[in-house]
């Protein structure tokens, strides 16, 4: 009796499913927020990367900000032929120069608008953009436009605490990372190969 | 005026930063849980996997819900040397047979455990075993004690919604995925290289 309620309850569970899934049906590049404060986000994004790649698509990726240390994902993503933009002298918690930071911004902006315009990417990943919008060293206007005129079936995730609610309009899909506890508030150190 | 307002509040944020970071020391393993129900969970997961491998660390995954489709991150995983088990005949939205379902956890749950006494392996990912609790396919306790006797300095990530509170008691870092829209949800189809 037991495995049969639990047979029913689960095919009534499919069939809402399936009736979602026969309802989808319209293809078309997905705008992606991953958003909030818990950690994860930008890993998400390179998860995603990693899958585009895996599946034989083309992807790249334009990196807002830039701690001290290398990024283990570069490694095995530029390796599986993913086009990595690194925002240069810029922003980082160990400049903090207003111009500099604004000139750098601009500059890896600029790379991620020749890549919003390049058919033959199927999927960008705009890692940290939020925070430029944040302290305005871009102008939200700007990256909604490009957002808006990308090629229909290209999938852009952007990624970053506080994400404008502008982009969150305009995205197909948010996910808000919310952080219930963290092993740093505990003492523990941030460690390669899994923090970083 | 506006650029040393910017420059003094960046400043103070930076000190408070380096105050953590100096105060962090503990190295270990960590149980990293990220459950709710948004997107970007497993892929996260899988972009942890990717930054450890990228960083010469040892990995390996255990999927406790297949669905049909082949997911990309394994072709590109498997590639890089993860080592990869997924749950045969057992659980997907297509079968639901309880006493099949029950069997096949179980042996994925053996594979894990093997994993989870092997010092070798740097970082692990149990991706959806938080469904395998939900519906007792796995007693939690047998969960606990195997991540409780792993070896200290083994990272674990477990993936999947409503993540048992015993779990996220032992976890180091929890994060929860809040969906805040979906493009399924307006009519948009799961796309191959982005949505799996």
């Amino acid at each position: 009796m037991k495995a049969e309620r639990h047979k029913a309850r689960q095919q009534k569970l499919k069939d809402g499913v399936d009736a979602k899934i026969a309802k989808a049906q319209e293809e078309k590049g997905i705008l992606l927020v991953l958003t909030g404060n818990g950690k994860g986000k930008s890993t998400s994004g390179f998860g995603t990367i990693a899958r585009a790649v895996g599946h034989g698509k083309k992807a790249a990726v334009v990196q807002f900000i830039k701690g001290n240390w290398e990024c283990g994902e570069r490694t095995l993503l530029e390796g599986a032929g993913v086009e990595f933009h690194v925002m240069g002298t810029g922003f980082t918690w160990e400049t903090q120069d207003r111009e500099k930071d604004t000139a750098a911004a601009l500059e890896a902006w600029e790379a991620a608008e020749t890549l919003l315009k390049d058919e033959s990417i199927d999927c960008i990943m705009l890692d940290e953009l939020t925070y430029m919008v944040s302290y305005h060293y871009l102008e939200v206007d700007r990256v909604l436009e490009a957002l808006m005129n990308r090629p229909p079936m290209q999938h852009v995730i952007v990624t970053g605490r506080a994400c404008h609610r502008s982009i969150i309009e305009m995205a197909d899909t948010v996910s808000e990372v919310k952080p219930i506890k963290h092993a740093f508030d505990a003492g523990i150190k941030a460690q390669p190969g899994f923090d970083y």
